[in-house]
Protein backbone atom coordinates (compact mmCIF):
# COMPACT_ATOMS: atom_id res chain seq x y z
CA UNK A 1 0.00 0.00 0.00
CA UNK A 2 1.73 3.07 -1.28
CA UNK A 3 1.83 5.58 2.00
CA UNK A 4 3.78 9.54 1.91
CA UNK A 5 4.93 11.72 5.22
CA UNK A 6 1.96 13.78 5.44
CA UNK A 7 2.28 17.00 3.83
CA UNK A 8 3.13 20.14 6.76
CA UNK A 9 -0.14 21.57 5.82
CA UNK A 10 -2.63 18.52 7.13
CA UNK A 11 -0.53 18.05 9.71
CA UNK A 12 -1.23 21.56 11.08
CA UNK A 13 -4.55 21.14 10.46
CA UNK A 14 -4.59 18.04 12.35
CA UNK A 15 -2.72 19.02 15.10
CA UNK A 16 -4.39 22.37 15.23
CA UNK A 17 -7.43 19.96 16.79
CA UNK A 18 -7.31 21.05 20.33
CA UNK A 19 -8.16 17.18 21.64
CA UNK A 20 -5.39 15.91 19.93
CA UNK A 21 -2.92 18.10 21.16
CA UNK A 22 -4.10 17.37 24.52
CA UNK A 23 -3.75 13.78 24.05
CA UNK A 24 -0.88 14.23 21.72
CA UNK A 25 -2.11 12.60 18.60
CA UNK A 26 -0.03 13.08 15.42
CA UNK A 27 -1.20 12.16 11.66
CA UNK A 28 2.34 9.88 10.84
CA UNK A 29 1.30 8.69 7.57
CA UNK A 30 -1.58 9.02 4.47
CA UNK A 31 -2.42 6.24 2.39
CA UNK A 32 -4.17 5.67 -0.79
CA UNK A 33 -7.20 4.63 1.74
CA UNK A 34 -6.79 6.43 4.59
CA UNK A 35 -4.34 8.10 7.15
CA UNK A 36 -2.00 6.58 10.04
CA UNK A 37 -2.61 8.41 13.61
CA UNK A 38 -0.01 7.81 16.16
CA UNK A 39 0.09 8.44 20.14
CA UNK A 40 2.35 7.90 23.19
CA UNK A 41 1.84 6.43 26.40
CA UNK A 42 1.67 9.03 29.13
CA UNK A 43 0.93 8.57 32.84
CA UNK A 44 -2.35 11.18 32.51
CA UNK A 45 -3.89 8.93 29.78
CA UNK A 46 -4.10 5.90 32.02
CA UNK A 47 -7.21 4.02 32.97
CA UNK A 48 -8.09 2.61 36.87
CA UNK A 49 -6.17 -0.86 35.62
CA UNK A 50 -2.60 1.01 34.95
CA UNK A 51 -3.51 0.51 31.00
CA UNK A 52 -4.44 3.71 28.18
CA UNK A 53 -7.62 3.87 28.87
CA UNK A 54 -10.47 2.84 26.13
CA UNK A 55 -11.38 6.67 26.18
CA UNK A 56 -8.17 7.57 24.49
CA UNK A 57 -8.21 4.33 21.95
CA UNK A 58 -11.72 5.48 21.13
CA UNK A 59 -10.61 9.05 20.37
CA UNK A 60 -7.84 7.94 18.56
CA UNK A 61 -10.22 5.78 16.08
CA UNK A 62 -12.42 8.22 15.86
CA UNK A 63 -10.06 10.61 14.92
CA UNK A 64 -8.17 8.62 12.65
CA UNK A 65 -11.62 7.81 10.56
CA UNK A 66 -12.32 11.72 10.42
CA UNK A 67 -9.51 12.42 9.25
CA UNK A 68 -9.47 9.74 6.34
CA UNK A 69 -12.23 11.50 5.22
CA UNK A 70 -11.72 15.07 5.55
CA UNK A 71 -8.10 13.92 3.15
CA UNK A 72 -10.69 11.25 0.59
CA UNK A 73 -11.70 14.50 -0.43
CA UNK A 74 -10.17 17.47 -2.48
CA UNK A 75 -10.99 19.77 -1.24
CA UNK A 76 -11.36 18.74 2.17
CA UNK A 77 -15.04 17.82 3.31
CA UNK A 78 -16.09 17.99 7.31
CA UNK A 79 -18.16 15.46 8.70
CA UNK A 80 -19.34 14.83 11.95
CA UNK A 81 -19.46 11.72 13.93
CA UNK A 82 -22.97 10.11 13.84
CA UNK A 83 -21.89 6.78 15.68
CA UNK A 84 -19.11 4.68 16.41
CA UNK A 85 -18.10 0.98 17.79
CA UNK A 86 -15.26 -0.49 19.40
CA UNK A 87 -13.88 -3.65 20.39
CA UNK A 88 -10.69 -3.41 22.62
CA UNK A 89 -8.47 -6.91 22.22
CA UNK A 90 -5.60 -6.20 24.40
CA UNK A 91 -4.42 -3.28 26.62
CA UNK A 92 -2.21 -1.38 25.78
CA UNK A 93 0.64 -1.00 28.21
CA UNK A 94 3.25 1.58 27.30
CA UNK A 95 5.44 3.20 23.69
CA UNK A 96 3.70 4.59 20.47
CA UNK A 97 0.22 3.26 19.43
CA UNK A 98 -1.43 4.15 16.49
CA UNK A 99 -4.89 3.86 14.44
CA UNK A 100 -5.03 2.72 10.65
CA UNK A 101 -8.71 4.22 8.98
CA UNK A 102 -10.16 3.01 6.01
CA UNK A 103 -12.81 4.11 4.67
CA UNK A 104 -15.29 1.19 4.01
CA UNK A 105 -18.09 2.81 1.94
CA UNK A 106 -18.52 6.76 0.76
CA UNK A 107 -22.04 7.44 0.03
CA UNK A 108 -24.03 10.70 -1.06
CA UNK A 109 -24.87 12.01 2.83
CA UNK A 110 -23.43 9.26 5.28
CA UNK A 111 -19.51 7.23 5.45
CA UNK A 112 -18.39 4.77 6.93
CA UNK A 113 -14.74 4.03 8.22
CA UNK A 114 -12.43 1.15 10.01
CA UNK A 115 -9.94 1.91 12.50
CA UNK A 116 -7.36 -1.26 13.57
CA UNK A 117 -5.36 0.60 16.56
CA UNK A 118 -2.04 -1.35 16.99
CA UNK A 119 -0.10 -1.30 20.15
CA UNK A 120 4.42 -0.59 19.75
CA UNK A 121 4.68 -4.16 19.03
CA UNK A 122 1.90 -4.21 16.32
CA UNK A 123 -0.39 -6.35 17.87
CA UNK A 124 -3.89 -5.65 17.14
CA UNK A 125 -5.46 -3.81 20.34
CA UNK A 126 -8.79 -2.71 19.35
CA UNK A 127 -10.92 -2.39 16.52
CA UNK A 128 -13.83 0.46 15.63
CA UNK A 129 -16.12 0.81 12.99
CA UNK A 130 -17.75 4.45 12.63
CA UNK A 131 -20.79 6.29 10.52
CA UNK A 132 -19.86 10.03 9.76
CA UNK A 133 -22.23 12.53 8.35
CA UNK A 134 -21.17 14.82 5.69
CA UNK A 135 -22.22 18.71 6.98
CA UNK A 136 -22.71 19.55 3.68
CA UNK A 137 -24.34 18.45 0.33
CA UNK A 138 -20.79 17.97 -2.23
CA UNK B 1 -34.73 7.55 41.60
CA UNK B 2 -33.00 7.84 44.91
CA UNK B 3 -29.62 9.33 44.86
CA UNK B 4 -27.35 10.45 47.42
CA UNK B 5 -24.14 12.48 47.29
CA UNK B 6 -21.24 10.37 46.28
CA UNK B 7 -18.84 9.46 49.69
CA UNK B 8 -15.91 10.86 49.74
CA UNK B 9 -13.76 7.98 49.24
CA UNK B 10 -15.41 6.57 46.29
CA UNK B 11 -15.01 9.80 44.37
CA UNK B 12 -11.28 9.79 45.68
CA UNK B 13 -10.59 6.42 43.86
CA UNK B 14 -12.81 7.62 40.69
CA UNK B 15 -10.98 11.20 40.27
CA UNK B 16 -7.98 9.72 40.79
CA UNK B 17 -7.89 7.74 37.73
CA UNK B 18 -5.53 9.81 35.45
CA UNK B 19 -7.62 9.99 32.28
CA UNK B 20 -10.31 11.50 34.35
CA UNK B 21 -8.29 14.42 36.37
CA UNK B 22 -6.64 14.94 32.34
CA UNK B 23 -10.09 15.91 31.45
CA UNK B 24 -11.93 16.99 34.51
CA UNK B 25 -14.45 14.53 34.81
CA UNK B 26 -15.69 13.98 38.32
CA UNK B 27 -18.69 11.91 39.75
CA UNK B 28 -21.41 13.72 41.30
CA UNK B 29 -23.89 11.45 41.89
CA UNK B 30 -24.58 7.76 43.11
CA UNK B 31 -27.97 6.87 42.10
CA UNK B 32 -29.35 3.04 43.35
CA UNK B 33 -28.94 1.54 39.93
CA UNK B 34 -25.92 3.56 38.65
CA UNK B 35 -24.13 6.51 38.73
CA UNK B 36 -23.91 10.44 37.27
CA UNK B 37 -20.03 12.06 35.93
CA UNK B 38 -19.80 15.35 34.68
CA UNK B 39 -17.71 17.39 32.91
CA UNK B 40 -17.32 20.89 31.70
CA UNK B 41 -16.53 22.53 28.36
CA UNK B 42 -12.97 23.76 28.40
CA UNK B 43 -10.92 25.00 24.83
CA UNK B 44 -8.29 21.92 24.92
CA UNK B 45 -11.45 19.60 24.74
CA UNK B 46 -12.50 20.58 20.99
CA UNK B 47 -12.63 18.71 17.86
CA UNK B 48 -11.95 20.56 14.17
CA UNK B 49 -15.70 22.01 14.40
CA UNK B 50 -15.47 23.18 17.90
CA UNK B 51 -17.39 21.61 19.68
CA UNK B 52 -16.85 18.78 22.39
CA UNK B 53 -14.57 16.15 20.33
CA UNK B 54 -16.62 12.52 20.55
CA UNK B 55 -13.75 10.98 22.15
CA UNK B 56 -14.74 12.73 25.14
CA UNK B 57 -18.06 12.03 25.27
CA UNK B 58 -16.95 8.64 24.82
CA UNK B 59 -14.80 8.67 27.34
CA UNK B 60 -17.33 10.00 29.81
CA UNK B 61 -19.95 7.57 28.98
CA UNK B 62 -16.98 4.50 29.66
CA UNK B 63 -16.01 5.97 32.35
CA UNK B 64 -19.65 5.89 33.92
CA UNK B 65 -20.39 2.82 32.52
CA UNK B 66 -16.99 1.37 34.44
CA UNK B 67 -17.92 3.58 37.75
CA UNK B 68 -21.02 2.10 37.59
CA UNK B 69 -20.08 -1.20 37.96
CA UNK B 70 -17.72 -1.06 40.69
CA UNK B 71 -19.88 0.64 42.43
CA UNK B 72 -22.33 -1.75 42.28
CA UNK B 73 -20.50 -4.39 44.02
CA UNK B 74 -19.40 -4.44 47.46
CA UNK B 75 -16.30 -4.66 47.83
CA UNK B 76 -15.77 -2.88 44.98
CA UNK B 77 -15.26 -5.21 41.34
CA UNK B 78 -12.91 -4.24 38.46
CA UNK B 79 -13.74 -4.76 34.96
CA UNK B 80 -12.20 -4.16 31.89
CA UNK B 81 -14.40 -2.62 28.31
CA UNK B 82 -15.14 -5.44 25.55
CA UNK B 83 -16.59 -3.10 23.60
CA UNK B 84 -18.52 0.06 22.89
CA UNK B 85 -21.11 1.92 21.13
CA UNK B 86 -22.26 5.31 20.96
CA UNK B 87 -24.24 7.24 18.83
CA UNK B 88 -24.05 10.82 18.78
CA UNK B 89 -27.30 13.26 18.44
CA UNK B 90 -26.27 17.25 19.03
CA UNK B 91 -23.18 18.70 19.46
CA UNK B 92 -21.81 19.82 22.90
CA UNK B 93 -21.10 23.17 22.87
CA UNK B 94 -20.38 24.68 26.67
CA UNK B 95 -20.86 24.51 30.35
CA UNK B 96 -21.59 21.12 32.14
CA UNK B 97 -22.53 18.13 30.47
CA UNK B 98 -23.55 14.76 32.45
CA UNK B 99 -23.59 10.91 31.73
CA UNK B 100 -26.06 8.98 33.57
CA UNK B 101 -24.97 5.57 33.58
CA UNK B 102 -27.18 2.13 34.14
CA UNK B 103 -26.51 -1.60 34.04
CA UNK B 104 -28.97 -3.60 31.80
CA UNK B 105 -27.61 -6.97 33.08
CA UNK B 106 -25.05 -8.26 35.62
CA UNK B 107 -23.54 -11.52 34.26
CA UNK B 108 -21.05 -14.30 35.87
CA UNK B 109 -18.52 -12.99 33.69
CA UNK B 110 -19.75 -9.80 31.44
CA UNK B 111 -22.14 -7.03 32.46
CA UNK B 112 -23.45 -4.25 30.42
CA UNK B 113 -24.77 -0.81 30.54
CA UNK B 114 -25.68 1.95 29.11
CA UNK B 115 -24.94 5.64 29.39
CA UNK B 116 -27.14 8.89 28.39
CA UNK B 117 -25.05 11.76 27.88
CA UNK B 118 -26.82 14.99 28.26
CA UNK B 119 -25.62 18.90 27.59
CA UNK B 120 -26.29 21.99 30.01
CA UNK B 121 -29.54 22.50 28.98
CA UNK B 122 -30.21 18.83 29.81
CA UNK B 123 -30.57 17.63 26.15
CA UNK B 124 -29.73 14.01 25.08
CA UNK B 125 -26.79 14.22 23.46
CA UNK B 126 -25.16 11.23 22.96
CA UNK B 127 -26.33 7.53 24.15
CA UNK B 128 -23.79 4.53 25.01
CA UNK B 129 -23.96 0.78 25.35
CA UNK B 130 -21.00 -0.57 26.19
CA UNK B 131 -19.57 -4.31 27.29
CA UNK B 132 -18.03 -5.54 30.35
CA UNK B 133 -15.82 -8.10 31.22
CA UNK B 134 -14.97 -8.85 34.91
CA UNK B 135 -11.12 -9.14 35.63
CA UNK B 136 -11.44 -11.64 38.37
CA UNK B 137 -14.55 -14.53 39.13
CA UNK B 138 -16.41 -12.78 41.94
CA UNK C 1 -47.56 4.11 29.79
CA UNK C 2 -50.41 4.26 27.61
CA UNK C 3 -51.15 1.78 24.93
CA UNK C 4 -53.50 1.00 22.64
CA UNK C 5 -54.55 -1.96 20.27
CA UNK C 6 -52.84 -1.55 16.78
CA UNK C 7 -55.67 -0.28 14.27
CA UNK C 8 -56.20 -2.67 11.70
CA UNK C 9 -55.00 -1.07 8.70
CA UNK C 10 -51.66 -0.25 10.54
CA UNK C 11 -51.21 -4.38 11.57
CA UNK C 12 -51.96 -5.22 7.93
CA UNK C 13 -49.18 -2.77 6.75
CA UNK C 14 -46.71 -4.64 9.00
CA UNK C 15 -47.89 -7.86 8.62
CA UNK C 16 -47.45 -7.48 5.21
CA UNK C 17 -43.90 -7.35 5.11
CA UNK C 18 -42.96 -10.97 3.66
CA UNK C 19 -39.54 -11.49 6.10
CA UNK C 20 -42.16 -10.63 9.36
CA UNK C 21 -44.93 -13.06 7.86
CA UNK C 22 -41.99 -15.51 7.40
CA UNK C 23 -41.05 -15.96 10.69
CA UNK C 24 -44.79 -15.24 12.46
CA UNK C 25 -43.37 -11.56 13.68
CA UNK C 26 -46.82 -9.28 14.16
CA UNK C 27 -47.39 -5.81 15.76
CA UNK C 28 -49.70 -6.47 19.49
CA UNK C 29 -49.52 -2.53 21.25
CA UNK C 30 -49.16 1.05 19.75
CA UNK C 31 -47.54 3.22 22.65
CA UNK C 32 -47.19 6.99 23.05
CA UNK C 33 -43.68 6.41 22.31
CA UNK C 34 -42.99 3.16 20.23
CA UNK C 35 -44.37 -0.09 19.66
CA UNK C 36 -44.34 -3.86 20.71
CA UNK C 37 -43.91 -6.30 18.00
CA UNK C 38 -44.47 -10.20 19.25
CA UNK C 39 -43.26 -13.50 17.89
CA UNK C 40 -43.44 -16.86 18.82
CA UNK C 41 -40.76 -19.87 18.92
CA UNK C 42 -41.07 -22.45 16.42
CA UNK C 43 -38.70 -25.04 15.93
CA UNK C 44 -37.61 -23.71 12.95
CA UNK C 45 -36.22 -20.72 13.96
CA UNK C 46 -33.21 -22.10 15.90
CA UNK C 47 -29.86 -21.85 16.20
CA UNK C 48 -27.25 -24.72 16.70
CA UNK C 49 -28.08 -24.38 20.31
CA UNK C 50 -31.42 -24.97 19.96
CA UNK C 51 -32.69 -22.04 21.66
CA UNK C 52 -33.90 -18.95 19.31
CA UNK C 53 -31.42 -17.72 17.04
CA UNK C 54 -29.89 -14.20 17.20
CA UNK C 55 -30.93 -13.47 13.49
CA UNK C 56 -34.61 -14.13 14.73
CA UNK C 57 -33.72 -11.57 17.52
CA UNK C 58 -31.99 -9.13 15.44
CA UNK C 59 -35.06 -8.70 12.88
CA UNK C 60 -37.63 -8.45 15.59
CA UNK C 61 -35.56 -5.33 17.16
CA UNK C 62 -34.50 -4.02 13.64
CA UNK C 63 -37.65 -4.36 12.80
CA UNK C 64 -40.07 -2.74 16.06
CA UNK C 65 -37.79 0.46 15.68
CA UNK C 66 -38.44 0.95 11.68
CA UNK C 67 -42.44 0.50 12.80
CA UNK C 68 -41.88 2.72 15.53
CA UNK C 69 -40.60 5.27 13.02
CA UNK C 70 -42.91 4.90 10.81
CA UNK C 71 -45.81 5.08 13.60
CA UNK C 72 -44.23 8.12 14.70
CA UNK C 73 -45.00 10.03 11.43
CA UNK C 74 -48.40 11.42 10.03
CA UNK C 75 -48.74 10.39 7.15
CA UNK C 76 -46.10 7.24 7.24
CA UNK C 77 -42.43 7.91 6.36
CA UNK C 78 -40.12 5.10 5.51
CA UNK C 79 -36.78 4.75 6.28
CA UNK C 80 -34.08 2.47 5.99
CA UNK C 81 -31.62 0.70 8.61
CA UNK C 82 -28.19 2.60 8.70
CA UNK C 83 -26.75 0.77 11.26
CA UNK C 84 -27.63 -1.52 14.68
CA UNK C 85 -26.14 -2.78 17.33
CA UNK C 86 -27.39 -5.94 19.18
CA UNK C 87 -27.04 -7.36 22.71
CA UNK C 88 -27.72 -10.76 24.04
CA UNK C 89 -28.07 -10.82 27.57
CA UNK C 90 -29.96 -14.71 27.96
CA UNK C 91 -31.22 -17.26 25.61
CA UNK C 92 -35.35 -17.42 24.42
CA UNK C 93 -35.86 -20.96 24.87
CA UNK C 94 -39.91 -21.31 24.24
CA UNK C 95 -42.96 -18.99 24.32
CA UNK C 96 -43.52 -15.78 23.27
CA UNK C 97 -41.06 -13.55 22.80
CA UNK C 98 -41.54 -8.95 22.28
CA UNK C 99 -39.49 -6.68 21.27
CA UNK C 100 -40.38 -3.09 22.53
CA UNK C 101 -38.88 -0.16 20.34
CA UNK C 102 -38.81 3.73 21.37
CA UNK C 103 -37.29 6.39 19.76
CA UNK C 104 -34.21 8.05 21.66
CA UNK C 105 -34.03 10.83 18.86
CA UNK C 106 -35.25 11.98 15.84
CA UNK C 107 -33.49 14.21 13.77
CA UNK C 108 -33.91 15.71 10.28
CA UNK C 109 -32.50 13.08 8.50
CA UNK C 110 -31.22 10.33 10.95
CA UNK C 111 -33.99 8.44 13.42
CA UNK C 112 -32.42 6.54 16.18
CA UNK C 113 -34.35 4.19 18.66
CA UNK C 114 -33.58 1.02 20.93
CA UNK C 115 -35.41 -1.78 21.49
CA UNK C 116 -35.79 -4.12 24.08
CA UNK C 117 -36.33 -8.00 23.09
CA UNK C 118 -38.07 -9.88 26.26
CA UNK C 119 -38.97 -13.40 26.62
CA UNK C 120 -42.07 -15.27 27.90
CA UNK C 121 -41.02 -14.30 31.26
CA UNK C 122 -40.77 -10.92 30.57
CA UNK C 123 -36.72 -11.23 31.38
CA UNK C 124 -34.91 -8.50 29.19
CA UNK C 125 -33.49 -11.04 26.94
CA UNK C 126 -31.44 -8.56 24.31
CA UNK C 127 -30.89 -4.68 23.72
CA UNK C 128 -30.72 -2.73 20.30
CA UNK C 129 -30.06 0.54 19.19
CA UNK C 130 -30.00 0.89 15.59
CA UNK C 131 -29.79 4.06 13.43
CA UNK C 132 -32.31 4.94 10.52
CA UNK C 133 -32.67 7.30 7.62
CA UNK C 134 -35.62 8.59 5.67
CA UNK C 135 -35.75 7.85 2.59
CA UNK C 136 -37.60 11.29 1.00
CA UNK C 137 -37.45 14.92 3.29
CA UNK C 138 -40.17 15.38 5.48
CA UNK D 1 -6.44 -16.48 -0.03
CA UNK D 2 -6.44 -20.80 -0.10
CA UNK D 3 -10.17 -21.58 0.07
CA UNK D 4 -11.25 -25.26 -0.26
CA UNK D 5 -14.75 -26.75 -1.09
CA UNK D 6 -16.73 -27.24 2.49
CA UNK D 7 -16.37 -31.05 3.64
CA UNK D 8 -19.71 -32.70 3.63
CA UNK D 9 -19.55 -33.35 7.52
CA UNK D 10 -19.35 -29.83 8.47
CA UNK D 11 -21.99 -28.92 5.71
CA UNK D 12 -24.29 -30.92 7.04
CA UNK D 13 -24.01 -29.82 10.33
CA UNK D 14 -24.03 -25.62 9.66
CA UNK D 15 -27.18 -26.78 7.07
CA UNK D 16 -29.21 -28.89 9.76
CA UNK D 17 -29.52 -25.53 12.10
CA UNK D 18 -33.09 -24.47 11.41
CA UNK D 19 -32.76 -20.99 10.81
CA UNK D 20 -30.58 -21.54 8.01
CA UNK D 21 -32.47 -23.95 6.38
CA UNK D 22 -35.55 -21.75 6.50
CA UNK D 23 -33.83 -18.80 5.51
CA UNK D 24 -31.81 -20.78 2.39
CA UNK D 25 -28.26 -19.90 4.06
CA UNK D 26 -25.54 -22.50 3.19
CA UNK D 27 -21.45 -23.04 3.45
CA UNK D 28 -20.21 -22.10 0.06
CA UNK D 29 -16.12 -21.51 0.96
CA UNK D 30 -14.01 -22.86 4.04
CA UNK D 31 -10.92 -20.32 3.78
CA UNK D 32 -8.02 -20.20 5.87
CA UNK D 33 -9.07 -17.91 8.28
CA UNK D 34 -12.74 -17.73 8.03
CA UNK D 35 -15.71 -19.04 5.74
CA UNK D 36 -18.04 -17.98 2.76
CA UNK D 37 -21.42 -18.01 3.77
CA UNK D 38 -24.36 -17.72 0.83
CA UNK D 39 -27.79 -17.09 0.28
CA UNK D 40 -30.78 -16.19 -2.41
CA UNK D 41 -32.75 -13.55 -2.63
CA UNK D 42 -36.59 -14.74 -2.21
CA UNK D 43 -40.00 -12.92 -2.16
CA UNK D 44 -40.27 -14.14 1.37
CA UNK D 45 -37.28 -12.17 2.80
CA UNK D 46 -37.90 -8.81 1.59
CA UNK D 47 -38.59 -5.80 3.75
CA UNK D 48 -41.52 -3.27 3.37
CA UNK D 49 -39.01 -1.61 0.64
CA UNK D 50 -39.55 -5.03 -1.14
CA UNK D 51 -35.46 -5.33 -0.93
CA UNK D 52 -33.60 -8.21 1.59
CA UNK D 53 -34.91 -7.36 4.87
CA UNK D 54 -31.44 -6.33 6.96
CA UNK D 55 -32.86 -9.08 10.03
CA UNK D 56 -31.99 -11.90 6.99
CA UNK D 57 -28.86 -9.69 6.56
CA UNK D 58 -27.62 -9.69 9.85
CA UNK D 59 -28.34 -13.38 10.47
CA UNK D 60 -26.26 -14.44 7.66
CA UNK D 61 -23.77 -12.22 9.32
CA UNK D 62 -24.11 -13.49 12.61
CA UNK D 63 -24.22 -17.01 11.23
CA UNK D 64 -20.68 -16.71 9.26
CA UNK D 65 -18.39 -15.31 12.06
CA UNK D 66 -20.12 -18.40 14.70
CA UNK D 67 -19.03 -20.65 12.07
CA UNK D 68 -16.04 -19.24 11.52
CA UNK D 69 -15.54 -19.63 14.78
CA UNK D 70 -16.97 -23.12 14.88
CA UNK D 71 -14.42 -24.21 12.04
CA UNK D 72 -11.16 -22.86 13.84
CA UNK D 73 -11.16 -25.20 16.46
CA UNK D 74 -10.38 -28.78 15.88
CA UNK D 75 -12.62 -30.30 17.39
CA UNK D 76 -15.39 -27.34 17.31
CA UNK D 77 -16.13 -25.00 19.38
CA UNK D 78 -19.30 -23.81 20.36
CA UNK D 79 -19.77 -20.25 21.32
CA UNK D 80 -22.71 -17.72 21.43
CA UNK D 81 -23.05 -14.72 20.48
CA UNK D 82 -22.43 -11.82 22.64
CA UNK D 83 -23.16 -9.02 20.52
CA UNK D 84 -23.46 -7.78 16.65
CA UNK D 85 -23.35 -4.54 15.02
CA UNK D 86 -23.77 -3.89 11.28
CA UNK D 87 -24.01 -1.23 9.25
CA UNK D 88 -25.89 -1.27 5.88
CA UNK D 89 -24.61 0.22 2.71
CA UNK D 90 -26.18 -0.71 -0.19
CA UNK D 91 -30.13 -2.55 -0.59
CA UNK D 92 -29.78 -6.19 -1.71
CA UNK D 93 -32.12 -6.58 -4.85
CA UNK D 94 -31.79 -10.04 -6.18
CA UNK D 95 -29.56 -12.86 -6.64
CA UNK D 96 -27.39 -14.56 -4.53
CA UNK D 97 -25.84 -12.81 -1.69
CA UNK D 98 -22.72 -13.55 0.18
CA UNK D 99 -21.16 -13.53 4.01
CA UNK D 100 -17.43 -13.64 4.10
CA UNK D 101 -16.54 -13.83 7.92
CA UNK D 102 -13.05 -13.73 9.64
CA UNK D 103 -11.84 -13.61 13.07
CA UNK D 104 -10.37 -10.54 14.41
CA UNK D 105 -9.14 -11.95 17.53
CA UNK D 106 -9.70 -15.10 19.53
CA UNK D 107 -9.39 -14.88 22.66
CA UNK D 108 -9.33 -17.22 26.18
CA UNK D 109 -13.16 -16.70 26.30
CA UNK D 110 -14.34 -14.36 24.27
CA UNK D 111 -13.80 -14.46 20.07
CA UNK D 112 -14.27 -11.16 17.96
CA UNK D 113 -15.05 -11.77 13.91
CA UNK D 114 -16.15 -9.47 11.07
CA UNK D 115 -17.95 -10.22 7.90
CA UNK D 116 -18.49 -8.51 4.98
CA UNK D 117 -22.05 -9.08 3.10
CA UNK D 118 -21.70 -8.42 -0.79
CA UNK D 119 -24.41 -8.66 -3.52
CA UNK D 120 -24.86 -10.62 -6.81
CA UNK D 121 -22.50 -7.78 -8.33
CA UNK D 122 -20.17 -8.53 -5.55
CA UNK D 123 -20.57 -4.70 -4.34
CA UNK D 124 -20.10 -4.47 -0.22
CA UNK D 125 -23.43 -4.05 1.05
CA UNK D 126 -23.00 -4.45 4.87
CA UNK D 127 -20.34 -4.62 7.35
CA UNK D 128 -20.45 -6.67 10.83
CA UNK D 129 -18.57 -7.28 13.51
CA UNK D 130 -19.57 -9.48 16.55
CA UNK D 131 -18.09 -10.93 20.08
CA UNK D 132 -18.42 -14.49 20.82
CA UNK D 133 -18.06 -16.30 24.10
CA UNK D 134 -16.89 -19.86 24.34
CA UNK D 135 -19.35 -21.96 25.65
CA UNK D 136 -16.98 -23.93 27.64
CA UNK D 137 -13.16 -23.40 28.35
CA UNK D 138 -10.60 -24.72 26.33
Amino acid sequence: MAAKRIEGKFQELVEGIPLNQLLGIRVTKRHEDGVTLTGTMRDDLRNALGTLHGGVTATIADAAIGIAIMSHHQPIRLAATVEMKINYFIPIVEGRFTARAKLLRVGGSLVVGTAEVRDAKKQLAAFATATYKYLRPA
